[in-house]
């Protein structure tokens, strides 16, 4: 395995999981700014005398590369992987939108826009039979993940038309040394951002469940689209990990508490990362874990069908995701380095 | 003026704000727990060599008395203070429903029934005018004071319908030592509770819409009623101060930003307290004011109407209020001994 | 009142505390970075519709400056606007050290060295008399009065030698954006910095300390110097305010806990923001107050004589403590626009 | 493996570390408050179908027991296990010290006086050969761990004469409900507490140094104790996990950064969780690992040494400390299922 990017939090994190790894060898990991320097220049939690690589070392020693670089690195990157042979994980946005939509949200031109075709979206929950034989995956993100598998057995069910997504991030969700993440501006406070249907990762959730929507499950990447309309409002909340989501469903028919549960235990009834909770989730019982915790909720006083769903934006929403991806393309057991076990407190 | 439990937060809070107060003297304070010990007993941060006095001493000196007591004491102390011929505004809820909702809602019997119809509902941006004349207040909340002016001015054109509000509130909502926030397990985490239409504040939030509904504005405390039917979902934030209100409106009619914003600015141009502000609210801008900052926002992409508001639930969404209910009782100026400007960082 | 620099944390605060204050007009405020834009670009807390003037404006239409800059600049402002008639309380390090001490310990020449033996150093707890009459004040910072008020006393008496000062203190300390300090870096996370004698404000607190030793008090600025020698360990801890002193001094004599207590209880009598407290300080007790909170501490059991003070670093270290300065330099009431209560929580 | 007091700190993550132990079974967990409830009822972090079981039930089917228990529960329980021919790892202070010096601390009669001399102290680092053969273990805590992994070198170098110990802790140290942690009481705040020579833990960190001194390493629980007078003055930190202590060190002797650099270096050269740092120790690079992170300084200005150390209290200072000991009892690979890694951020 090889790292490029890794002194960000997905590298970061990243490392960790694979050291811990019993299948896989981290052969290489690169830092543009770090390169040269050991480990702890950029890491104080990681005790190891290795250097940073540069990009051409991972490149040439990995078999498969995890890209942890920011938006519009990685389509130019991975061309040249894969036709070295390698296979990849990008953690970026570059290969999940088709290049038309990606464009026009994310403002810049896709230099690799054949592509597209060949990757695939890197949710197992719905792409687990697709991710064995992958090149190339979209590694989804923290809001996407917990938003998709929050409405995923609706939308299977073929009952969902649309939502009103508050998404409550921590701050690493902005990386590290992200804009306006200063502690004296971020702690004792909570603001709203990005709201009004700005946020990037929109068109990727409206298109994840649409395809549930078109397809059930399983879901083929470059498969059939329905039509879900989301409306997604994003907070900043003074923490550093942690993404809860809280979602009022616009559903068709008539819901109950008890029906709600029996889709939900149903349509994650085998998978190891999912739990379908009976308290409502709280951030911190997936802190440090592979965990999404899923709650649906009928409320008879309105009639209104809610979600909430928790994760660790950089372990399920991010690295812990990624690993759990390169198992699957390596025929690994799926669990492997991955701990469903949360940090308390 | 006197404070009747004067050691939780809501007193604390008052003792600070009334000791700064030009017009007002503070004459006692009692708390049952601190009862004969100095201010620094319960109060690290009071410099004075105060001793906390009895319940009766507090009565007896006061002209106005501010009960911060635990719903359901306030009811038994009432009777006795307004015919001791004192004036009495009570943060707690229970004045601030009819008797019959106020039971089935908090599920204890009401010890004083016939007061309710004394009763002035002390949110001034509302009920201004009915407070002047006031001998008791029932002072509302920070919730309800937050999804209130934030949904005023749609119910009071008469096109609100309901709202699905999401509260998100620092952990002193729950009072001093609250049930579940302790540190370790309140730092780094964040959760829903209280949803599924259970929250004691919710038919107080639609009774006060449903008024500005049916009444315009000013409204009455005991006037004719419409209906909102609203869900609401709070929120617990690793934060100390401040809650915020993300809120999707149902509204008649097709709305613009525009239309929006001009409804917003024309409704509480005259407010002090209330600022319609151009960037997203966020809680640290109110932190230690009486201020609430309001924005309403129109979703061009979904059609929908939502709004944020941003108050400090110790100020304008508890004892600031109260002090501002204060001043209009006494005909002062309103803003006597209020902070419009917050604390940053 | 002009304020030069009033887009960081120090011009923010006062700000805050000229705009509560009844014996002052604050007539403008500049900011490079924000010139020509409203007070909320810079500031969400701040409710207020003036534009942020240039350096200019603000020099000319003041009587009274504050210099709320980096270090360096203020030596080069200084002689311009003191030529100009007006009246100048600098908060950044240009006035408070002879100028050879000041350049080898910040590495930068001194452009107005003449001006040094002008300026009032402006600790009003032993420089009141002097402050009176000041055209040019040197404001110390946060660090230097709580060590100096925690040890004043003893060296007072004579009796100190030395000490080991371990500092605490919150991120706003590190100035808005400052290097280091975000969130997710620093938030569950504590460290040392700058140990090693590196620190410094370690020659300030020297000299503070070693005046007193030699004249007692009250001190004058330019008097003579005793020696005491210390050691100095920063620490950054995630909180944004406040910041404690644990210090251990060497001291000559045998002392007993009721001879420290009447030795600080006097020394401190008259006082109007020092408080000598029976419980151990903690900085919440002094949040957005000017106070400083003194406790010393003798062991018994090992001899040893500790102090503990505890202050809010923006306030009395920082902004509260140069309108404090104001206040003794126009001759106003010492106290005004000054809160001795914190806010809790 | 069975875990008898489940539902603290220490239980918890003696379950999630155990529960990725390739090398032992646990077989069993009681907490008295949620007999019979399922493990979800205690722990929101823990995937697991398992019940609490009575105390009974885990020492009838577990071969090694931890006791995570109050002080004064483990030396009532102790004798009983080890007669049915368990082992035992005792988390509290129950064994630690000899029962004369116990009473005289912890206030309470000891019940298993005779049962001190058969217990090792579970310090790795020093008592590794007496581990193996133990059937009971005292497994010091955090700030003794960290204050005797700081000062070990120089007192086995038999230059330590005494310290000035200040402690650092985060919240969760106090235990799960812990006094005086509420988070608003907490956040923004910092305090010490329990100063003046009364902390439990002082003569703990006395004897182990003691012993250093008199013995060198490897050093045996029952053998000779030299003198070395510590003050010691804990500070509670607005964190959840990590405590650091900075020392200044009595040293005989003339010394250098070199001399001390490596006496360090050398005297842990072949510990696998405690790593001399270049950087200075922060509490979040041992987040979640075992290490501890300790640098010692000489200040040349001063002449003084200082030594730095920050661990994780839950792990290192407690529960993976005890799994630690367990490996080394069993003869298992010391570090097995025990992270070197932190988690960052």
């Amino acid at each position: 395995m090889g790292i490029i990017g890794a002194s960000g939090y997905g590298g970061g994190e990243l490392i960790r999981l694979l050291k811990a790894h019993p299948g896989v060898e981290l052969v290489g990991f690169s830092s543009r700014k770090h390169e040269g320097k050991p480990l702890s220049s950029a890491w104080p939690q990681l005790w190891d005398k290795g250097l940073f690589a540069t990009l051409e070392e991972v490149l040439e020693q990995a078999d498969v590369v995890f890209l942890a670089l920011p938006n519009g690195l990685a389509m130019e990157l991975t061309p040249r992987a894969l036709e070295e042979g390698k296979r990849v994980i990008d953690l970026s946005g570059d290969f999940r939108l088709p290049p038309e939509v990606y464009e026009s949200w994310y403002g810049i031109p896709h230099k690799s826009p054949g592509l597209y075709r060949e990757a695939v979206y890197g949710l197992p929950e719905l792409h687990r039979k697709e991710l064995g034989g992958a090149r190339l995956v979209a590694n989804p993100g923290c809001y996407v993940t917990a938003t998709t598998l929050a409405l995923a057995p609706l939308a299977a069910e073929g009952v969902l038309r649309g939502a009103f997504v508050v998404g409550l991030s921590g701050v690493s969700g902005a990386g590290r040394e992200g804009e306006g993440t200063f502690f004296a501006e971020v702690n004792e406070n909570l603001k709203p951002y990005k709201v009004g249907g700005t946020h990037r990762h929109i068109p990727e959730m409206e298109r994840n469940l649409g395809r549930l929507l078109a397809q059930g499950r399983p879901v083929r990447t470059h498969g059939p689209l329905g039509e879900v309309r989301l409306s997604f409002v994003p907070h900043l909340v003074p923490m550093t990990r942690g993404i809860l989501v809280t979602v009022e469903a616009e559903v068709e028919g008539n819901w109950s508490q008890k029906a709600l549960d029996e889709l939900y235990q149903d349509f994650y009834a085998q998978e190891p990362f999912v739990r379908i909770t009976e308290a409502l989730p709280e951030t911190k019982g997936t802190y440090a874990s592979n965990r999404v915790d899923v709650k649906p909720l009928y409320e008879a006083r309105t009639g209104r069908v809610m979600v909430f769903a928790a994760l660790d934006n950089l372990v399920k929403g991010m690295a812990g995701q990624a690993v759990q991806n390169l198992n699957l393309m390596l025929g690994l057991p799926e669990e492997t380095a991955l701990p469903k076990e949360g940090l308390w407190p």
